[in-house]
C-alpha cells in the first residue's frame, strides 16, 4: 500500500471509530475530527413534511445542499458503512412546535416514536476546512479547539410549503490577504455550501454583535482578519424555529455526522 | 451603457423572443438559440409523484440537477420572467403509463386534465456549449446545425420510490487534445451536468451503435475525434418509460426551456 493509500485507509478508520464513540455515548463537537473526511449536518422530519423540505433544500442550496435522504424506516446512507445516522452523532436535538425541548446521544426512541422520520443528510462547511488549512490559511477554531461561530442572519430564505426561515451562517476570520483564497478554494466545493455568502461587516446580514454567535461559541478576530461568513447547515434548525415545525430530530451545531466519504469526492 | 451589458440585454431579448416565438407555436431544436442563456429540460408530474421525482433527482444529480420546481397550480418560474412552462417550450411530449403518445407545442390542455402537475426545470448540458465554443472548442451539432445525439446506457440510476431506469447521456466529438479542456471547462458547471461521465468507448456504457442515438440526431464523429459523454437532462424520460409513471408531461429531447439565466450563473 502507497503512502496516500494508507492515508485514506486511516481516515476511513478514524470515521469509523469517531462514529462508534459517539454511539457509545461520547458527545464532542466534531470540528477537525477525522480530517479528510466529510461530516455532514442532519434532520429528521415525519414523513408528511419531507416533500416540503427536500423543496425547500433545493431552493436554497447554499445552506441546505443535500447529500443523501434515508427514507422512513431506514436507518443507513450509503455516505458511510455501517453507520445508523440514529445513535452515530455525538449530540442530538429534540424539537417539538418549533421549540429546543432536548438533547440527547441517542435519538433511537424518537424515531421509535414517530414511525416516519426521513432523515436529511446535509453538507457541512467542515468538508473544506482541511483544504483551507492546506493552502496554509488558520482555521481558528480548530486552532482553539472549539466550536464553530454561527450566527442566524436577516437573510430570508426563499420558502417552500410551510417551511420558512432565515439564512444561517458560518464564520471564519480570515487574514484580509488570504480572503480571496479562502473564496476560491471554498468555491469549488459547491455542494458543502461552496464560496462565502459575505465578506466583512457583521451588521449588514443582521449580526448584532460578532462576540455572541446564536449558535458554536465566540471565535477570536485577530487585527487584520476580516470575518468572512458561509452558508451554514444549521439553516434547517432555524426553519424548523421560524415555522413551528411539529416534530424535529436534528444534530446539535457543530456535532455532526462523519461519513466514509473523503473531501475530495466534492471538490470541482 | 458598456458593451458587455448591452450583449447581455441582448441575449435576454432572444430568450424572450425564442419563447414568445414558441409559445406561437414554432418548433425548433434550441441548440445555439439565444447562445448564453440557460436552457433547462422540464418534467411536470402528477403531485402523488413528485416526492419520489425530487429524491430520484437528489440521488442522480450529474443527470437530474435541478434548477427550479414549480408547484401544482403554478406555472411561473424565477428563471424567466413572465414565461409559462406549459406553452414556452418548443415541442413537449406526452407521456402515459411509461408509453409516449402525443407530441404537442401546448401542453396547457394536458395540465388543465391532471389539476396537480408538479414541474421540474432541470440542468441542460447546453449551458457549457457557449463556454466550450469561446475556448476554441468545436460544438459539431450546433456546426452541423443539427439535434445532440443522446444514448440510453447500461448505467442504472439509483432508484427512488417507485422511479427507475437508466443514465442517459449526450455525445459530442471532441478532438483528443482538446478533450482534457472539455473536462475542466465543463466541470466548472457542476449543477448543469458538469464533467463528462464517459469518455472513449461507446460499447463500455451499453452504446451498440453510435451512428444511432436513441434520441437527437446522429452526429459526425471526424479521424483524431473522441466520442465524449456527458450526463443528460433526458435521463427523467427513461426513468418515465422504465418505471412506467402513468402521466407525465416532458419537453421533446433537444427542445428545451430557454431561461434568463446566464450560464455564468452555473459557473463556480
Amino acid at each position: 500500500m502507497n503512502p496516500l493509500q494508507a492515508k485514506h485507509q486511516a481516515a476511513v478508520a478514524a470515521a469509523q471509530a469517531a462514529r462508534a464513540d459517539y454511539r457509545a455515548g461520547k458527545v464532542t463537537p466534531t470540528a477537525g475530527v477525522a480530517p479528510g473526511m466529510t461530516q455532514a449536518n442532519m434532520i429528521a422530519l415525519p414523513r408528511d413534511w419531507a416533500w416540503d423540505f427536500l423543496l425547500y433544500a433545493q431552493r436554497n442550496p447554499k445552506p441546505c445542499p443535500v447529500l443523501d435522504v434515508v427514507e422512513a424506516g431506514a436507518h443507513q446512507t450509503l455516505l458511510a458503512a455501517g453507520a445508523d445516522v440514529r445513535t452515530d452523532i455525538p449530540l442530538y436535538r429534540i424539537w417539538r412546535d418549533g421549540q429546543l425541548v432536548d438533547e440527547v446521544t441517542d435519538a433511537t426512541p424518537f424515531y421509535a416514536e414517530h414511525g416516519g422520520l426521513v432523515t436529511f443528510l446535509i453538507g457541512c462547511s467542515f468538508t473544506f476546512e482541511t483544504p483551507l488549512q492546506q493552502a496554509g490559511i488558520e482555521v481558528r477554531h480548530i486552532t482553539d479547539g472549539s466550536n464553530v461561530a454561527m450566527y442566524t442572519t436577516n437573510r430570508a430564505c426563499r420558502s417552500a410549503g410551510r417551511l420558512r426561515g432565515n439564512m444561517v451562517v458560518s464564520m471564519r476570520p480570515i487574514a484580509a490577504d488570504r480572503v480571496s483564497d479562502a473564496c476560491l478554494i471554498s468555491g469549488r466545493f459547491p455542494s458543502v455550501h461552496g464560496a462565502p455568502v459575505h465578506v466583512g461587516d457583521p451588521a449588514a446580514i443582521g449580526i448584532a454583535d460578532i462576540g455572541c454567535p446564536d449558535f458554536g461559541d465566540p471565535v477570536r478576530i485577530e487585527p487584520g482578519e476580516v470575518p468572512v461568513f458561509w452558508a451554514c447547515g444549521v439553516t434547517p434548525q432555524a426553519a424548523v424555529m421560524a415555522s413551528g415545525v411539529p416534530f424535529a430530530v436534528t444534530h446539535a451545531p457543530g456535532h455532526m455526522f462523519i461519513t466514509d466519504v473523503p473531501d475530495e469526492h466534492y471538490h470541482v
